[in-house]
């Protein structure tokens, strides 16, 4: 910010740390870490490695996770909070790494378990990743409204299973909850006849009326989906195709043209000089 | 229809009805109650919530009924029986409405369920979700003669299924329906060999050439649906881009060519005055 | 073939048969019987429907059998051995009324089923659905590579499965025969793991390296088979699409160069009329 | 290699052997052994026919064997070893007819089936089906990113399902392995909410917030792993096709300026004529 006299060449501290993440080696390192993580996590689900170097692995754990705080840290004072969360992958990072900081209480294993989606970081820190990542991101929005109307069909078939067989089938239909999981289980076409419908048909003579239409719905709606999808990465495709095609057609065209356009400003050349001669002819001849 | 002198601007009833229900207010009103409708109706699943306010929802949903017969009755009014139905939305809106009508005696948990059909306007109402299901209903008329043909095959082996397994599997191919249910969660692959065909191959061993060719027949039907639909969307997008690079081509050939027609006039006008002089020298000559 | 003087307009008995079999009112005739009979059969599925009037239903089938054997005697007889054979449709017709000729035994219910396979001459009658049929036909030919490579894999994993697994499954992997069963079953991903590999890992725990490399390669080979036949289609429609830009260009191109070359002409005219002034010039100067 | 004045026309041993496995009878005749060795194998799964000729098809087996070594051995000898393995068919070719070498001990039942794998040279022997396999390769580099992103999701996915549920889920979730082969099971949607997930949330209620979210990644990235695949596909016969219309557009664009410029040409030499002339009449009139 203030630039004194004495500190010309960027050393403000700022600027140090910027200099220092944004090193190549200092990437590397980072990523060396997180593989490395990723691999002990792994052998941390095994019993038979945790009785050897189980107290091992929760130390490097712990040392891992300081790093990665640390790395956060200098980042998130390098680029301000501003531009630290600008960028989408530092608050995936944050969120990631945070929740390796959530306290780790005996019973709650699923918190345990949380700790390893750390190792997704993977997918932040090698640039192909995250151009497959931003690949699969930038097809969402084009998928926008499919999504919102697939929802309100959700939320709609799920309130009436509700209503309709949320008495007799609590375990599947008791809450609006339990209707949309096994909706979704329904829409994935997972036991969906022998597992449930047909036991509320037992009950319900007609409600195959109800979830048939259901799955054609969902699944020409999924199609749709998809097809949106598939065209829309064609024609982008296409286009490009295109404007390179165009820009080989101009260039043809412009070459035959500039055949025809020499011929035509040679002749001209000619006129005038022959125009020329007339007029000296002219002149003679007065 | 009449308009008297005394009333000049738009004040008959019916333009008046008309230019209130097409009003943007009235619409964003509407679709306050639409959704405001959507999560009482959701709340309505949850027995605490209905203990404690129950009877209060079901207040909310006769009023919300209310202002929806009324808002279709304004609309009948305005538009005329002619008008009102040559909109496909509005019939939409009036059987989704009309279910909400229907007596809810106790028993009739399906009926009471209707209701919440009532929840699709969220579909009518908003103008982009419109978009969606206009441009999905779009997508069935070009796959009309397939949808026929699958049809024909279902009766087909419907029937052939009824005769031939129904005596030994009342519950899955007693009846023509049941054996079209049957067939359609076979179709969907859903338990087809595990549930269904090892039973039936129990007592018909060579049940398999019947349901194995039935899969794949559809299998490939569907598939054929499936690419007919990819392969009209794209064409649709590919005329679009098509068209836009034919204006293009002809920007370009037409300015290429007009650099040549400009020399090729100027040069005519040369020609021109050249002989002008001639005439001229041929005046002299004489 | 042999035209008697007295008899001039197409009047011997063969081309009297094949006028009368391509009339339209014979076509709908018999389009009519196949859709009663399609009906008719249907109703013979019904145990109540049966019991009152189904002795009638089995002296209308025998009719309905009557008119198609008649139908296609006489279209025999109109085409000759070679003309009828010669069409697709007519071996479909004769193979389909000709199961309905089988002996009727009490035991065989499976040979009684087959005779409703005859409602499938709506797909042959119909002309739309012809179209489909022969459009889902033409795509075999682009896939013969794929399904010969898809069926070599089965075979050879189907041999791997029954020497592997047969002993000990005998039901699922006892015979060839059973194994491919069970092998297009965990294609289709039916119950492939709860059902079938699941057990059999509990006898070889490694079944797992001999199913799922199985399950991705047919799924692989599938995928393909569906990209190879889309993008056969595409092509196709894409060719016609450019076809038809084509035309459109060469228009546009001949138009342009037509305005230049109009001009070139006029001047070309001009030069000549020059030419002829000029040597009357000359004549005049000598 | 070293060529000796004696020995003119490719009559070393190792030309002779290369000409040898290269000649058509030859291969047709590799290409006969493999057809009748999978016959043999395929009969080898029949017990009644085991029982019959089942010594006979053993010595089949290991003569068959010896053809195939000894066609590997020369086709070694006539490549060299580099030659040799450069062919990535021949490696294919060397493992599979290796695996029937291995020692065929009682209990080993799996490695008695992998030595039907052998069939599967019939993929390596014909021309189209190394086409088909060669295509199905070809199309796997483009997805090595998504296959990476998809494996690191799937690692991370069951790295914590075995902190999470192994403990109570030893069968599903107990070790790493047993998760990566549960989630590829739900990946394939098999019996995945009524076969593990609800079983797992009667013990862990929010254990849907871990299932589907990995049922939606997956599936999503798969349908982009085909998406792209499809586009790559279109575009390379796009592409082809384009370049055919360059060439039809080149040769229009061609013969009409040529038509144009053939007039310019011609009038240039009227001019050219004319000034000729004109140069005449010039020097008549000086």
């Amino acid at each position: 910010m203030q630039t004194t006299p004495d500190i010309n060449q960027s050393t403000t501290l700022r600027e140090k740390a910027l200099e220092f993440v944004e090193r190549d080696s200092i990437k590397n390192a980072i990523l060396g870490v997180i593989i490395f993580n990723a691999v002990t996590l792994g052998m941390s689900t095994s019993e038979n490695i945790n009785g050897v170097i189980g107290p091992a692995l929760k130390v490097i754990d712990q040392v891992v996770l300081m790093i990665f705080v640390a790395e956060l840290a200098l980042k998130f004072f390098a680029y301000g909070i501003k531009g630290f969360f600008a960028n989408p992958w530092n608050i995936f990072d944050f969120i990631v790494v945070g929740l390796g900081l959530l306290p780790d209480k005996g019973g709650l294993s699923a918190l345990r378990g949380l700790r390893v989606i750390r190792a997704m970081r993977l997918l932040s820190v090698i640039p192909q990743m995250r151009a497959v990542v931003q690949a699969l991101l930038d097809a969402l929005p084009g998928m926008g409204a499919v999504i919102i109307m697939i929802s309100i069909v959700f939320y709609v078939f799920g309130v009436m299973a509700t209503l309709m067989y949320g008495h007799d089938f609590n375990e599947w239909f008791g809450t609006l909850g339990r209707s949309l999981y096994s909706l979704f289980q329904i829409m994935t076409l997972e036991s969906w006849s022998m597992g449930i419908v047909r036991p509320v048909m037992e009950v319900h003579p007609y409600a195959w009326a109800f979830f048939v239409p259901f799955i054609i719905i969902t699944a020409f709606s999924v199609l749709n989906l998809f097809i949106g999808l598939l065209v829309n990465t064609m024609q982008a495709a296409v286009e490009e195709e295109n404007e390179a095609e165009f820009e080989n057609l101009r260039e043809l065209v412009k070459s035959e043209t500039d055949i025809v356009d020499a011929h035509v400003t040679e002749m001209l050349s000619e006129i005038r000089a022959l125009r020329a001669e007339i007029a000296e002819l002219k002149g003679g001849a007065k």
